[in-house]
């Protein structure tokens, strides 16, 4: 059964090849579409395009269906051609005629933008909270490693002294900065689209305000082919809040690589978080953040993928936009196991506090040592050249009792004030379960 | 002269291969290099790192040289590695040893990042000011061609009615989704990260609360690694930005192109926006919305090419950072201009308001047609039936004066209801001189 | 069962994310896993590492289990990681010792890159032949339409005759440059990277010309550094060649969609290979062709998947490497759709061959009308202002007769020529099974 | 002067926004440009199309003005549009209406086309004899330091032993792969697109069997049609062969920079190479390499930016396609530049031959050591139970003297068939001044 037959026989194999995996994912969004029917049934009702009691007819059953769904018991057959398709057949089933009048009004495209909507809305609400979870998990390993030294690197060589409190919690307040993205994603996806049937709207008199309210949207997306714009633009809107946490996770992920390595042994994790050799004893193979790098660096090439997709195709439906579905649902997923996987592992994360004890590393102190020199009063090229002098000859001894204390160094790491930034971010976002 | 330089003279080729297009980017950079190094000037004054009065004199001979630049006098040698490298030297010049003491407690790594994130802000704010006037031409054009119908299509065949009213505002409102991201960008440079030096911060006592005031940032990067990291990271959210809007325009470019194709023939505009041939005079060749739309094709690929610059780097500085300034700063010109050049074309548009005399497009009306005949009464199978019978034998007579009422249709743009929301954007988007 | 298992349980939450959808991916490759082991086998015969007989039982289980993979029957169930793991449990179960001998002197790295190396080739000539065949389509498509004129467009203006002979060809010729790159993935691919091992060779004397011969390589990958570099570059050669034909693909899709627009009306296509409307009777959408561009333009979007993946990582193998698989292994089956069902679909275009009927393309032969003047004498400048004055009052009589004589124009097509070509590429395209 | 202009003052923002910086990037085409007219003007005499004498004095004037480009001479003013309005401004100036002659039969587009690929071939030359002498370099070190071990890594975790000779030829044989996709961009530039005019050819009847040879070109791309689709997809093409490169040299590079980091120690370069640091003398900044690694990454974007800027649009000209240039060209020069230094570099560069000695680098000999005992006799099981005791207990003696003895092994580097694997590349890859 397809909507859009007419009578003749689409051949098999253009059948198989537009269908595609929808069947599959459509199992994931069949949620967001009873939620949305149910709240156009109900407006049918209010405005008088279908009679109270079929409202409340077509949204008990549906009410049954998003039931079925909650247990993991709906299916889509083979016969249908997407959840849509599924879920009017168990309505007529259910209902007759009844059943036949949930599509008065509204197009698939309708349905597909609104579930497509709700849906994003759901998992970047849980995105923005497993963030959180991740940067107080951060917050609590700088604390509780603040005083241990790590060497600062630039362009990798051995540079400055950092410590592991700066190193946690700097990953820390860069995920604020990532939620910004996530946030305008929300704003983006958290606009009504239904009633935009088609793309232009309906001449009938619905209620798009009443919706708009039923189903928790901020507001709506007034303009009914903007409201169809949205088809690739809130997948790619997402991919993009995704892709800067991505980023992130990445680069903290390429550091722990980095120091598990024997020639940096900073940090190490318990046996059942690495892999091992059958052969070379000694290794402990960071597959999971390797994965946690890959995958990452994946979803970081969804805003492109997604990009290549609906760029240059003019205003108006187009069915290319049906595969954004199998590049951003997959991609939300990885996201979700990323966040999920990272925060699990480091809080096993052990720290290695003899690093500096390595005499490699007493160059660290050379910048701090001058600098005491001449807050001492030595003119800072004489402490310079004399300090010179001492390494030449062997002789420099770093003073190695460093006192940072300027806001965000690593005698004062403003813990605190980072984690209200984080507070004032997630005020503002709306967590919608 | 060169910073770093101990001595040793560094073969010319590999000056060259590093230096690159630097000094010619700078000088669009320099104004706000200067503007750090007064804060930092007057915060080394505050906390005693040098005299008030030095602070005073580097204060007056920084405003010198930032009156040089705003009157385009200021230039970068071929003496100099960078616009750092020149301003110093000019202190010196002028101050002798106090001109040193401007470095004091502060890097290189610190100057560039806290002037790319002044820079940016103040760019974003322009974008903003410029997507805002481009949107109140497109709510003008709307209001103006409300009346006006368009063909509406999916799969680019003929569908259902729509309007220039509802053409036109749908960018309007698809603008402000975009500006969802140009804010997060916004946030995302509006941190101060000078005091962070080479990343780790200093053992001076500096006072990053005073120059984050004194330079109107918001707040601070407190973490001095995350302000680090925020090289390449600025740049890439305001590419993020950027490419949102990117993407908005070069579809309202495509669809110019193709309305201006004789085969639509929906719009036009005045010779001196269009090109000629020497040889068609018919032809009026769209070469500023294909140029809107190539650069800003081009524009959306900046994400992704800042993406693979900076990604899989460890944490610390690395000199790879130094070349997304040469992307970034061309493409944020590139984006201005194509703000500029549309909405100062759109200004002269013409629209064709006989569009729909032509029979083709009769077949715009058997939706709303049918929903009439369901309206007054009759079952849709019915009426489906009728209408499919009228139109194999020709006899079909669209219905044409339609009656969209609903929020956001044809007869009911709620273009102050996009107004409104627009503003609520920019309200909370600070603009920056 | 894991093969680096060394005693303790790793987490199943780690497990699982680890192992991903390898093992459905795994169900595609397993044959050339086994195909590489019987030539392992082989060779540890030949060499001594395991005695003659030991070789023979372990190839003639290894065919059987080969055989068992053709008929699809061979499953990995979640107790194994992956194919090595489930078909060297099959080896121990029937073979005992001599079951475990097959991993002598090779890495599961070793296993992975041969087996997809021998996939990649597989695959590509496999596309390669599929080329050829839409080629050839296209080419009869040419010969059969040679005839009927097109409107050719610059900046999707109407500028001058071009034909169906001409379109079609096009796209043939087209084709022939992607095969270029085709055939540089193949060359990349078609090295045998067997005898890397975990990436650095091996103490054990293999002998790595034998299995080259034994599996069909052209040559090898020597270098076994180079080898394991092999892991995604291997994958993002092949998705050059991928996308390089995507695009041509696309770009056709698009014409299609554009043509079979009511505003063109071009070409058209029997209803099995369109959809309809419910309502809309005269839409006929092009639901495949929007497939194939937009399955195209997320395949273009694969080797910057890619280049995210492995770029930035230093040598040596790391497990991000695992995650090309799932990247490579749907784009290339996506791929293969959108050739067969575009050769398959484009037999059954019907072309339109009274377009130019229409007076609104009479302006297409301004040039050619011009140009007929010239060459029976009147000097250009004076023609030009003539058939300038007959266009402004209307009275331009178009020379509809077009004689275009010189290679490649829509009068001498070069057919032949253009065959020619692609049977050099193909020639020196080495075909395999 | 523009070609174009029909009588009415395009204003002047309009000019500025859509010639852009053709002028200054013409400067590096206008050589190819003459050298096409140089052969369209002798076709043109040829065909009788202009007069022998005309064909003469055209031929002599071009003459002139390459030799004018060659000093460095030729100038693009303001007043002209680009390169093809200032050329033909000069023969018109010397030859009056015999200069305007050299435009029969040809368009603007025509000439972008065949200068375009003119200049890609010969870069594309450049570049590989660059690689050709990068590969000597890299293979000449390899057989210089083949004695000298270095840990191998896998997961960036001390794996097994390698060797500076297997580092260093892996790069070079690497690079032969990438020479595939150079070649294949080779075989796409190298077909004459002259005579396709507008893109759908000319009614003048044209030898482009003449101009093919006269440029020497190896074919021509016949249909007219696929002949203009090559803007754009010539110059992807291109940034497909860099971008393999690319992705060779910045893996290099990466491996470099961490290879000199003080954590690894393995290498060096001398001062000139590095740069230092005012305060920290230990350091040896890898900024030539970062800058390489940086380059290269964002030449690997290049590909995609052309994709996004050239997909989805309809076949015929669009002015889209001018901005390719702007992204090729530099694009190009980078390349180059990379190429360059990296070679330059490498040559100077020192390995620490006492890498080993350090004991935590014992545990890459346990896999052979474990192959010796089996070789000797031992059960796989036995020996590997002993071994892991050994480790336990500290007492795990290493047997350090290692025989790698197999085709590609660290023992036998079978440089001379790499090098032969080399030599069957550049041999099919026509090189051209």
């Amino acid at each position: 059964m397809k909507l859009w037959d007419k009578g003749f026989s689409t051949d098999k194999k253009i059948d198989h090849f537009t269908v595609g995996n929808d069947r599959e994912l459509d199992l994931l969004l069949a949620k967001y579409d009873v939620m949305a029917s149910i709240a156009h049934a109900k407006m049918l009702g209010k405005v008088g395009l279908v009679e109270k009691k079929e409202a409340k007819a077509l949204t008990t059953a549906l009410k049954t269906i998003a039931k079925s769904i909650e247990k993991g018991e709906f299916t889509i057959e083979d016969d249908f051609e997407d959840m849509h398709s599924k879920i009017e057949f168990l309505l007529i089933e259910q209902l007759g005629d009844t059943g036949k009048k949930i599509h008065s009004a509204r197009s698939r495209n309708d349905q597909v933008l609104v579930a497509m909507h709700l849906y994003l809305k759901t998992e970047l609400a849980e995105m923005t909270a497993m963030v959180t979870t991740l940067f107080d998990v951060l917050i609590q390993l700088a604390e509780k490693h603040k005083g241990v030294l790590l060497p600062g690197y630039t362009h990798l060589q051995i540079a400055m002294p950092s410590s592991f409190g700066l190193w946690f919690s700097a990953y820390a307040e860069s995920l604020i900065d990532d939620l910004y993205f996530v946030k305008a994603a929300q704003k983006v996806v958290d606009q009504n689209p239904l009633g935009s049937a088609a793309g232009y709207g309906s001449s009938f008199p619905i209620d798009r305000t009443f919706t708009t309210k039923e189903l928790g949207f901020e507001t709506m997306k007034f303009n009914v082919v903007a409201a169809q714009m949205s088809r690739g633009k809130a997948e790619k809107a997402t991919a993009f809040g995704m892709a800067t946490i991505a980023a992130t996770l990445s680069k903290l992920a390429m550091d722990i690589c980095l120091y598990m390595s024997q020639n940096f042994n900073f940090i190490s994790f318990p046996n059942e978080l690495t892999t091992g050799s059958s052969i070379m004893p000694h290794k402990k193979n960071p597959d999971v953040f390797e994965l946690v790098r890959g995958k990452c660096n994946k979803i970081q090439a969804i805003p492109n993928q997604l990009s290549l997709l609906i760029n240059n195709l003019p205003s108006g439906y187009h069915r290319d936009f049906q595969l954004a579905k199998e590049t951003i649902v997959p991609a939300i997923q990885d996201m979700k196991a990323c966040l999920e996987i990272l925060t699990f592992s480091l809080k096993e994360i052990k720290v290695n506090d003899h690093i500096l004890e390595d005499p490699k590393y007493d160059y660290l102190f050379s910048v701090d040592t001058l600098n005491e020199m001449v807050k001492n009063g030595m003119p800072f090229r004489d402490a310079y050249k004399k300090m010179g002098m001492a390494i030449e000859s062997g002789d420099f001894k770093p003073k190695r009792d460093i006192h940072h204390t300027h806001e965000g160094s690593l005698g004062n790491l403003c813990l605190q004030e980072i984690q209200k930034k984080m507070e004032r971010v997630v005020s503002t976002t709306k967590l919608t379960k």
